[in-house]
């Protein structure tokens, strides 16, 4: 039956791209458009609104970069930090390193927050590192971090920024769909998701989102951004409102087209639902996992729902694994990244997926292979 | 019979995004791949072929950035020119002055060759330059200039560049399988391209190669490029060659199933028929133009094959037309860019639409709402 649905695609598992619906596929397929076609522009107004409601936030400023999630989180962060500014960094994997690593390309410096790999952030030591640097006003930080599975608490690291009235710049390239998201009652000011976890959607456009908080501050800079396609300024004329849009790039019209399906989809569910569901089938999925004997990496409290880091029994080899699992089962399963390679699973029940037919599918699976 | 061609969708005749054939649109909502799949890597190198025989190349490094044509502009210039580095700004016109204002962002130092707008590149002018300054190793230039209709003599501009040792790096965006490319025989070095222009591919995703000369400079470059997403030397280590490849970003998998089939119609097609069809379609429409009282804005031998810039007729109301062109006859036209708005239509015969059938439907509904 799962293949059926698939229409012989791969049983994407592991931490994204996920399935795509068949809906969005179609949606892609729909004939293009120019990038400044009043009917095209109709569905950018709409796909706003739908973005806001998905990222529960009332932000003008909510659109989709024509770029990967990477390209989201760089974006983020130039336009946030100036080169030789301080901002603080939250890291407790390889996403977190990743952001580190673009602070410090931009000529930016970054003061660090650690946490070990498998723990979350810790907002008593983010609150130490604020209080010593009273002079930052950018805090960066991993919701979901995908290396390794674990979910740090958001609303109270954002509490903890706040009470310093610095800005919080949140990647939740993974969370978006899936996790608990509530960007303005949490006061997230700059947020950015990838379009192919929990939103199961094509991958290459990335949801964002700023604050009129943020905003300020890029308007205060000193300098303009150092890249042309990062400038946020530039990109709000074509992503504005009303029917008067500068020319800036050519939007990737199909995959906006199917971001559009792929949001509408999660409205029609409800975002609460959809969060229900994910946590619903987190649940299932562990006790199964357990039950094979594949332990989970992070404590109970600090798992992402979307997803299981487990460790690859002793014995068992990593490789031939996922190779039989392709080859008899169709599934992808994610590898562990830099030094988990080898020891880590990376299982995904993202956006469609999050289903208990893909969890059985999937642990029948394992168990045959294991 | 042209609306069933389409599906229904819209008849584009501008600068570009084009109309999209059938069989891409069919292959870009193909269920999607992990961007680590086997099978996906195999679509890769296949693609890479594809890709060199498309710029008439040999270079290893040619491959599509995950993003739009402009920001492979921007990839292209922060790779091959440091901060503080001089460079040579070949400009004629809108997409020159992108390059331009690219360059000063990055901190490197543009030297301006200047034409007219609507003339091309002049080599005398070129030569010159690169003589008063000896210590400028890469030269930027667009070979055919959207804005204006003007396709400047690279291989000439090309030779001037070599004489003088330097590097030349550009713009192809709307030339790639419509303008002739000899990338190896013309010594470009580097060379990038947009998806949505003759290549009638989604737009998204952008052909790009680099010579072995331009890699060596990047890889004596005395500081990383300030952005990690345009950094080329951690891309090429996602689309090398072999089995092996790291995570860098997740790749726009179905914009690239799209891309590798835009590119298997062009080899079908052969690159040079693809040639000499845009070259035939620009004969026999720009006799219908003029025939028609629309006055071509460039001379004869600098136009660009897949695109007429032509003034509007004195008393005829740009915007009421182009309004009436997209709901009386679904076409899409292109305005003017900047000071032309109002004062130039650019319309675009590309790819899927070099084909007499369009020039004489775009003729038929020009005739009725002139």
């Amino acid at each position: 039956m799962i293949s059926t649905m698939l229409n012989g695609g791969r049983i994407l598992l592991g931490p994204g791209p996920s399935i795509i619906p068949e809906r969005v596929l179609k949606a892609m397929a729909k004939p293009v458009l120019g990038h400044l076609d009043p009917d095209f522009i109709a569905m950018m107004d709409e796909m706003k609104a739908l973005l806001r409601y998905t990222f529960q936030t009332e932000n003008n400023v909510t659109f989709a970069i024509s770029g990967p999630g990477s390209a989201a989180m760089e974006m983020s962060l130039v336009n946030m930090i100036e080169p030789g500014e301080k901002a603080i960094v939250c890291s407790n994997g390889y996403f977190g390193e990743r952001m580190r690593g673009m602070i410090v390309r931009n000529g930016s410096i970054p003061v660090d927050v650690k946490a070990e790999e498998g723990q979350p952030i810790d907002p008593v030591k983010l609150d130490k590192a604020l209080s010593e640097h009273p002079d930052i006003s950018v805090v960066t930080m991993v919701y979901a971090e995908t290396s390794t599975g674990v979910q740090s608490n958001l609303k109270e690291l954002s509490d903890v920024v706040h009470a310093h009235n610095a800005i919080c710049v949140v990647d939740m390239v993974p969370a978006l769909g899936g996790s608990v998201i509530k960007t303005d009652e949490w006061k997230i000011d700059v947020a950015y998701a990838g379009s192919q976890k929990c939103l199961s959607c094509t991958p290459g456009v990335s949801p964002i989102t700023f604050s009129d908080r943020a905003l300020e501050k890029i308007l205060s800079r000193k300098k303009p951004v150092s890249s042309w396609f990062y400038d946020l300024k530039m990109i709000v004329d074509y992503w504005g409102s009303g029917q008067k849009r500068a020319y800036h790039h050519t939007a990737p019209i199909n995959s906006l087209y199917a971001l559009h399906e792929a949001l509408t989809i999660i409205k029609e569910e409800g975002i609460e639902n959809r969060w229900e569901r994910h946590k619903k089938v987190q649940n299932y999925a562990q006790d199964k996992f357990e039950a094979l004997g594949l332990r989970n990496i992070v404590e109970q409290e600090y798992r992402m729902p979307q997803l299981h880091a487990v460790e690859i029994p002793q014995g068992v080899d990593d490789f031939e694994c996922r190779k039989r699992l392709i080859k008899e089962f169709n599934i992808e399963l994610g590898a562990g990244l830099g030094d988990r390679l080898g020891k880590v699973w990376r299982i995904g029940f993202m956006g469609e997926a999050a289903q208990t037919t893909y969890v059985d599918y999937c642990v029948d699976a394992l168990k045959k292979v294991l």
